[in-house]
């Protein structure tokens, strides 16, 4: 279909929103919307962004700006061509794959954010908790700490920092919140790196032993992070990156296929 | 033991290095040697950083330097008393556990960088990469992308940007590089976040199937970073973030226990 757009500096981001709900009128009521566009003859690939109430973006890198001899920054009345494209995830298929228990584990695995009451046992907390020491971590400095509590007033009291997207912590029987240690690790990003890891295997780990888990990120200088930080009185050096909620749950939320052949590149891109 | 030491900003940090080697002072061999020093009477915990040439560092956070009553930022021929701490990860004793195949894998992966001369089935890859694509994201933006090579050609010509780190891929059946899209994922810190995920994931598989790998940051900017984009032609707006160099091995490589007590807080730091 046709339209037009108005390209335009949004943040750090160069973005237009679409004069159209593309879920109406590409009929996909849900799952990701990848869609082929054409401005000025150029053709470029693109999946839309969702920005809540129903607006719809599409994200413009500089590379693609100067692709499409778009030079300044803002555009205004751009015509646009949109078809949609086929490769969602839910049309793949899934390939020919080995099966064990551990593969099984990170295939069925998914979020879980509503537990039932029944407290977590120290032999499984020590079990979970020992799989994230194990994570590996750049040049093996291990710079990583967890931070675990049981206690629901602490955990509502730093849910208040992120009310939406914490509220797990309303019924998860424990928390862990995993920190790293900026002196012991210098690089952020490999600060990060070091610390996901460990709190991919805690994730997998809990999945493991019949529990549910939730991974909740906590972006620096948030109000999140101010709160973890007040809550556990941390230290300057120690930045807490990612939150764990776990619990037991009564939650059946059988995983669809992940398979995406878009996402993979043999050889070159 | 008494020493005085320079206070010194290298890059973004401020430390000081040990006129002494602490390996042979204090006996310890290998692994990591924590301390407690002494400053104008202000005890502080550290882990003594390696520097290479048995040159061997402590670090000093803006906190601490607070603590200490250092306000400037050098500060040179300063008292320094400095003894062993023992909370080293050899003598901690490994905890009760409860015990799966997941966590068997979790628990005794390390990271290979020999592999013998055995070609890696398709099915094989597939496995390790779909479980890549198993890993959570932040809301479910999915930005990660595998780029993915069995030419060793392609692989000494990246090398050539980190070769020392790098050097497994000399030998590698394989190699995943890990990129994310920001323009799917505008949060830098969560788009290395979901990338480590998927990472761990990939690493995790290949255990459980009998292979061996390791994982290699791409620091941003860094040569080894350039050569990756230049080798497979990556967008601007894509980011390699994380390398998989996998293959068979026949090296022997049993984890030793990676429960550090010093690492976990218990409802407060």
């Amino acid at each position: 279909m046709k339209c037009t757009i108005d390209i335009k500096r949004e943040g750090n981001s160069v973005m237009a929103y679409l004069p159209f709900n593309p879920r109406i009128e590409f009929g996909i009521p849900k799952g990701s919307i990848y869609v082929i566009c054409t401005i000025g003859g150029v053709e470029f690939k693109s999946k839309l962004m969702s920005k809540g109430n129903k607006k719809y973006c599409i994200f413009f890198s500089k590379q693609l700006l100067k692709n499409l001899g778009l030079n300044g920054e803002e555009h205004f009345n751009v015509p646009l061509d949109i078809v949609l494209e086929n490769i969602a995830i839910s049309e793949a298929v899934e390939p020919k794959m080995l099966e064990n228990d551990t593969i099984r584990v990170i295939r069925e695995r998914s979020s879980v954010r509503s537990f039932i009451d029944k407290k977590v046992s120290h032999m499984v907390l020590d079990t979970i908790l020992y799989s994230g020491l194990c994570a590996p971590s750049a040049t093996n400095k291990r710079p990583f700490h967890f931070v675990v509590t049981q206690n629901r007033e602490k955990m509502l009291h730093i849910m208040e920092g992120n009310s939406h997207y914490a509220r797990m912590l309303t019924t998860a029987a424990a928390c862990i919140i995993v920190c790293g240690d900026k002196i012991v690790q210098g690089i952020p990003e490999w600060l990060m790196e070091d610390c996901s890891a460990a709190t991919q295997n805690m994730l997998l780990a809990i999945h493991s032993l019949g529990l549910g888990g939730v991974w909740c990120g906590v972006k620096q200088g948030s109000d999140f992070y101010k709160s973890i930080v007040n809550e556990f009185g941390l230290s300057c050096h120690i930045r807490p990156i990612s939150l764990i909620a776990l619990g037991y749950t009564d939650e059946d939320s059988p995983q669809r296929n992940r398979f995406e052949p878009s996402k993979l590149h043999y050889e070159a891109w």
